[in-house]
């Protein structure tokens, strides 16, 4: 869920200084025209690492727009009145009216949180309320609430950096206490139920939005945008008439021009003579691990995406090489047939999965789902936002059933693409795995990019984590799957 | 969830004979429709107590229609195919494609509740396989799918009173053995979990129908009525282009003239003479139990519902006799005010809880949502539908935080209303209590009585059962109410 919000995002304060005006004018716009029409209301929830500025941000959207028609309620110790009542009752007199903005800063998330990750409660009793939150959100979006949920993070690395740059420095060293490697574990754990959390609560009427925390201009301009833009989207649905009630906030690029794709170093470096040895290497790794026993009673799901000529088919060929015939099934995925056409989506890649002691590669996957269905408009953006968490359902299913699931994404550049293509062009056997089709994906890159940041966000998760892998060099890549292969292998099998 | 279920509906021969050939006809056409639309599959999920008839209603349904076009599928013991991938692996492959019925007998309820009721996991651990469940049949709806659930169900006192007579009768008393009575221990234990998985699982978009299996023609009549009427919703929802995805099976009224109003026994005998002494009682035993130290720590919220007329104004100045003025509070529910218009619709009863050691009445309630909102049209059919669930969400909370619920519907005749509106109309200072609206409400009396018994079967739990109130005599109401609200705060305090 995080992997977006760990990019060291920052917005200059000369380009801060720039878009602020524009955006304040354009919240207050907003937020009359909510009022004006007064047919929903706007819930905004503030949540997050401590110290990653939830207060400060409140304070500036509260500067920013008409604070007499938001109604901001932080949550404290409950009061006398507050305790005589169900839980719940507190957050109910909270709620705010059709045409007013309400930020609820400390609400229903904060106490299960904070339950878990001191241990007085486990998780089943965790999921159960997160169910009942879960219930309680959807009652409120059917009776017409926008609900926009922020979390703002601040990345484990810039901590433990920090920590350890005090310690490392003579002068500083003792800053550094017990105590404070106390806290920094207590994050660890707060960091794994927030994780947890988000991943079960983030619906496709609900979703999470997750904002880096660490740099306050890219903080504010981020909660901003994503507040305008979600009440701009439901006001222009009201307007047409249309029965919005199941439509979330939009789901924001990023404000400044980092991502998780731009953020790789896509060219990396591997001669010929250093592959062709690790690969050997590596192959005969995989080779014996599923030749395992313990194997018997596991299987190997893999997924590959990728923009066209990622190199997906030469990875998938180094990997079956190390693989007996009988033993593993590859599944590309192209279009639906007419038979998984009249089948809830999921369906055909149930019916591929691999029996105990087998191996699936999906060349593409269930992703599509998110990515050209998203992109390309083939299903409704109501149906691609609930994906991320039937996708999650999906795959906990698996994991837990004790298949090994690996994903990779193969990450090129646009010139790399460009020269693959051109390539291929020119390759008379190659010729046939390039279309107009390929072409006119290529122009929608940037969408495509935004799609994939999304899809590794709200669906790497702990049990199912994404492989970015680097693929300008294709041997590079080659190796980097079949290490992370041998490595979760390894791992399920020790 | 059963009430209705335990009412002895039964259909005649000669009926049955009269119904069956329509119900056929009927049932052909729109199995013919739905595979020449081809736009959506029909899931028929078959559950409920052995012995209920279940596998005849299937073998009746497949005789009725074209079994080319039916898919059933019945789950025992996995395969080791199966075994061989997650748990759900088997079900997805059995899931009908659009155009078709499919009909799982026996499906993914049925381990969960087995393994409760025999102890193998526990509350926290049922609820997350339900929740899961609700999830996945959200997704199947989102797809498309129209989903019927029926559950086929057997009374518990019929099953006892025929074990009862059996050993009290010395030529028969030799058949019950000790086994049989533990099977029925059993079969309590199922019972419970049974009504917990129905009221978790009931949704908005996929409600449990609950069918009475004592009579076989019964059974047969309405399981199939139940799934003519849900196609043929939905095929003209489709015919007009309409989104359908968000709409259940309808919930239909009884397929013979029983049901939970007509079995009562309206005009109870209790004379002046007897109700002054009794009531005398039951208020000081009311106002002794309100008086308690233990008392402080709960609180006692009772619902009044009934038709016009129905002697609610009456029975609650009765129990307010018993009460301190500074204790309790009477809320009448009529019309929303602007202020909670601009609120979720459960927002203006949250607002009237109780504080601890306090008591509210309601003189109408939430339960208007499901009601007047229902009958005549102040909601949209799913609106009313998911209010079922929401309603138990809510009452959930309430009694998790200690408070007493206590809930009455008061029933009277249609002669006896006409009666008193008429009174009303000839008395001077009860004639503002009579007005246009009630002779319009007068003549919805079946619509409203559906939504009665739906109402009653679908939020009367374990937890927060509802109280049915004969009410043609005033006095015996009265004395009814009082008797069961100190029932229910005894076992409360003790």
């Amino acid at each position: 869920m995080f992997e977006s919000a760990e990019l060291g995002h920052r917005i200059e304060k000369a380009q801060y200084d720039r878009i602020v005006p524009r955006l304040r004018a354009d919240l207050l716009d907003a937020q009359f025209d909510l009022g004006s029409l007064g047919r929903f209301s706007v819930l905004v929830l503030v949540n997050g690492v401590d110290g990653a500025g939830k207060g400060e941000t409140v304070n500036i959207l509260n500067a920013w727009m008409d604070p007499r028609h938001i109604h901001t309620h932080a949550f404290g110790e409950p009061s006398d009145e507050e305790r005589d009542r169900p839980p719940m009752w507190r957050f109910w007199r909270s709620l705010p009216p059709k045409g007013k903005i309400g930020i609820l800063f400390g609400n229903w998330y904060t106490e299960p949180i904070v339950e878990r990750a001191s241990g007085r409660c486990d998780d089943p009793a965790l999921d159960q309320q997160m169910e009942q939150i879960n219930r309680f959100e959807d009652m409120l979006v059917q009776e017409g609430t926008l609900i926009i949920k922020l979390w703002f993070h601040l990345s484990r690395q810039a901590q433990r950096k920090r920590l350890k740059a005090l310690e490392s420095d003579k002068a500083t060293r003792w800053r550094v206490t017990a105590a404070d490697w106390k806290h920094f574990e207590l994050y660890d754990r707060y960091h794994s139920v927030a994780e947890h959390v988000l991943r079960r609560t983030s619906t496709g009427k609900a979703p999470w939005i997750v904002i880096e925390g660490t740099d306050e201009h890219y903080r504010y301009v981020t909660a901003g945008k994503v507040l305008h833009d979600a009440m701009r989207k439901r006001l222009a649905q009201e307007a047409r008439g249309w029965h919005a009630r199941v439509n979330a906030a939009p789901l924001p690029p990023a404000t400044d021009t980092r991502h998780l794709l731009n953020a790789l170093s896509l060219r990396q470096k591997l001669t010929r003579r250093e592959y062709d040895a690790q690969l050997e290497r590596e192959q005969g790794r995989l080779a014996k691990l599923v030749r395992k026993t313990r194997f018997g009673k596991r299987a190997l799901v893999v997924v590959f995406e990728g923009m066209d000529a990622g190199g997906k088919g030469g990875t998938i060929r180094r990997i079956t090489g190390a693989l007996d015939a009988r033993q593993y099934e590859i599944v590309p995925i192209a279009a639906p047939s007419e038979e998984e056409r009249a089948q809830p989506y999921l369906w055909r890649f149930w019916r591929h999965l691999p029996r105990r002691g087998r191996v699936t590669i999906f060349d593409r996957s269930w992703y599509g789902r998110v990515l050209v269905e998203r992109v390309e408009g083939y299903c409704g953006e109501s149906d691609w936002m609930r994906a991320y968490a039937e996708i999650n359902d999906f795959e906990d299913q698996l994991v837990r059933h004790g298949i090994v699931l690996a994903k990779f994404w193969l990450a090129i550049s646009q010139d790399e693409q460009l020269k693959r293509f051109q390539e291929r062009e020119k390759t008379r056997f190659k010729r046939f795995k390039i279309t107009d089709e390929d072409w006119r994906n290529r122009k929608k890159w940037p969408a495509y990019e935004h799609a994939v940041c999304d899809m590794v966000d709200r669906t790497s998760t702990e049990i199912a984590p994404w492989t970015l892998v680097e693929a300008d060099n294709k041997y590079h890549a080659r190796i980097k799957v079949l290490k992370t292969l041998c490595g979760r292998m390894g791992e399920a099998l020790d």
